[in-house]
């Protein structure tokens, strides 16, 4: 079984990892550079999307950020896998959204605004404080304005107007601001039976927009309210794969704050955590596989590395630690691997997050260090 | 970090995605035709060893049949580990006893053959009943005789001595039958600065002379006594990386077999079931890092696939169940890959293995419909 993965990124890295015990093959392709590699080894295997569409039984995406002629071209082969109407919800937040609303499932009041009359609508609708994210290639907390005082409205105005007038078809959606506990999100695959496997809520940890810590809870009340719009976003979409769902926990009340429609950041943890991790869990579903069981084997927590090539020694002889290096080169602020930590019971876990606390730098991996001053006296 | 495995199979390929996390990257050299291949996916990166001795960090080896002449150029650039002395005592029956003796490890008393006198003596200091093993090259039952009746003695000394005059240097091993319960193995890691890890026993089922099944116990005198002996041959060669030892189990006492000089067969269980899986820890000791925890994190046992390319497809969605193909073309008696199976502890590892038995082939896989016969009333 042969996989083409639209971005040779991480995750494609790691998908290609989890396939080859199955014996299914990764390619991979550069959105950046129309390059054809292998997600493992960057080698170049060939160039333009026509031949390698031939060759693959089954088309993917590591990413949601895909130019719609691609995925347009892809999805004409029939062999794209979620959906490419998935791919394009997680890529622009206006239809990421309304299909939400669609679905049913709770999430904050928003508006679209394209326009200064747009933004003056938006904040007699949504109201202030609100949170504003660009319509399109907004991640990892890029493209984000927060305006909390009326005074605000001007300036953040100039630098909205920037941004939509940057790129074709860019707006800014206008969302109520959630005076949220907790980030969590669930994970899971959908067959193309429409069985559905999902893995325990993950808490997530942010640091400046960007995940550093994720780690799988127990929570039955949460985790059922999760899987119920889990199971309605993913039977809206048809959709065929990994998905992952963002929420913020409201007093006990989850509402999505985006999908994700791939595997996801705060489903690492599963590569030690779970009974099958969630890269073997995509490929299976797009290869029409039954789901793999995505039962929590060990209490697992992800920290990820940013902006680092190097960890102390002693960690690799951490009991419960497990690395994962991307094969990256270094750049500041760079997702270049994580570490998954895991104990055989939650107390386990905790004594060795503050160990790692203990040996990794406070500036590099600050959610460690906060985890670890909850229990310090 | 780059690592150059001789040989191309599959140790090479799940050293590979072992290596992968860890940023270790790894090549392979085919000794059957001179080609540099990523062990992973085969490509052709380069042929002859000279550069790929010059670019590897570290120079190691998957299987011990390997030219004396290649193994002297690899030692030549001061790169390779174990050690060339460990792959030749691996790879040649005579040094591997003589290195068992002066380690002073239990082992089966002993003759080598080269000339029909030689037998005549051999007979009469090992004694029949006796096992005849080929010096060179043989592995999974290969090139193997056993002497049970004086009245096969010319028999099969015509077939030894076919054998003897097939290759240079060739000869036999007389050894005293030893009437063994159960095979054993054990696989642990030596680091370069002389620390050890070693893994929970395995024991082993063979079937037709290759191994079928091998799970994991818990045996603390057993273990005891083959960490001794494994400490006493790793220290003797001082051996750099993963090693295995076969025994065999005679009434609680435990005799080596053989020693395999790298990561082995009976060692897979670990992927799922070991804190760190031998992979892994072959590349931590050669590449000098720490190794890693060997602990036991989940009862597992392996299945060999031998000789088949398809399983039954219920076999995905069984719990604790995980396949490893190695992405060969189909050959009789060949070993395609392995199922790892898992259970959170004995009972449920015994129950799934039973349930196993339920879905594979009863020729293909009789070690596992042996294991569910003695369960069934």
């Amino acid at each position: 079984m042969h996989v083409l993965a639209l971005g040779s990124g991480q995750l494609a890295r790691m998908m290609s990892l989890a396939g080859a015990p199955l014996n299914i093959e990764l390619s991979a392709y550069d959105v950046s550079n129309g390059n054809i590699v292998h997600p493992l080894t960057q080698t170049v295997l060939g160039s333009g999307l026509d031949n390698a569409i031939a060759n693959a039984d089954v088309i993917t995406a590591e990413f949601e950020h895909i130019p719609h002629h691609i995925l347009d071209l892809c999805e004409q082969s029939g062999k794209f896998l979620p959906s490419t109407a998935a791919i394009k919800a997680g890529g622009d937040r206006r239809i990421e959204k309304a299909l939400l609303d669609n679905a049913g499932v709770r999430n904050a009041k928003y508006a679209v605004i394209n326009t200064r009359e747009d933004f003056t609508h938006a904040i007699e609708h949504v109201g202030i404080p609100m949170v504003l994210k660009s319509a399109l290639g907004g991640y990892d907390g890029k493209g984000q304005w927060r305006l909390k005082d009326a005074a605000d409205i001007e300036t953040i105005w100039l630098q909205m107007a920037d941004c939509i007038a940057s790129s074709d078809n860019q707006a800014i959606v206008a969302e109520q601001f959630v005076p949220f506990q907790r980030e969590v999100s669930l994970v899971g695959a959908r067959g193309k039976d429409g069985s559905i496997a999902v893995y325990p809520l993950a808490e997530n940890v942010h640091t400046n927009g960007v995940l550093s810590l994720s780690t799988a809870i127990a929570d039955q009340a949460l985790q059922e309210q999760a899987q119920q719009m889990f199971a309605a976003v993913a039977g809206s979409l048809d959709y065929v794969g990994v998905l992952a769902l963002e929420f913020f926990d409201l007093d006990g009340q989850l509402l999505v704050n985006e999908i994700a429609p791939r595997v996801h950041n705060s489903g690492h943890w599963t590569q030690q955590g779970a009974e099958t991790c969630q890269f073997e869990n995509h490929l299976r579903a797009v290869c029409g596989l039954p789901l793999g069981s995505t039962k929590l084997v060990r209490e697992t927590a992800m920290i990820n590395i940013l902006g680092e090539d190097t960890l102390p020694a002693e960690l690799l002889s951490m009991p419960g630690c497990h690395i994962h290096w991307y094969g990256k080169e270094k750049r500041a602020g760079r997702k270049m691997g994580h570490i998954n930590v895991s104990g055989d019971y939650s107390g386990e876990l905790q004594r060795r997050l503050c160990a790692l606390a203990e040996v990794l730098d406070g500036e590099a991996f600050p959610a460690v260090h906060d985890f670890a001053k909850q229990f310090s006296a």
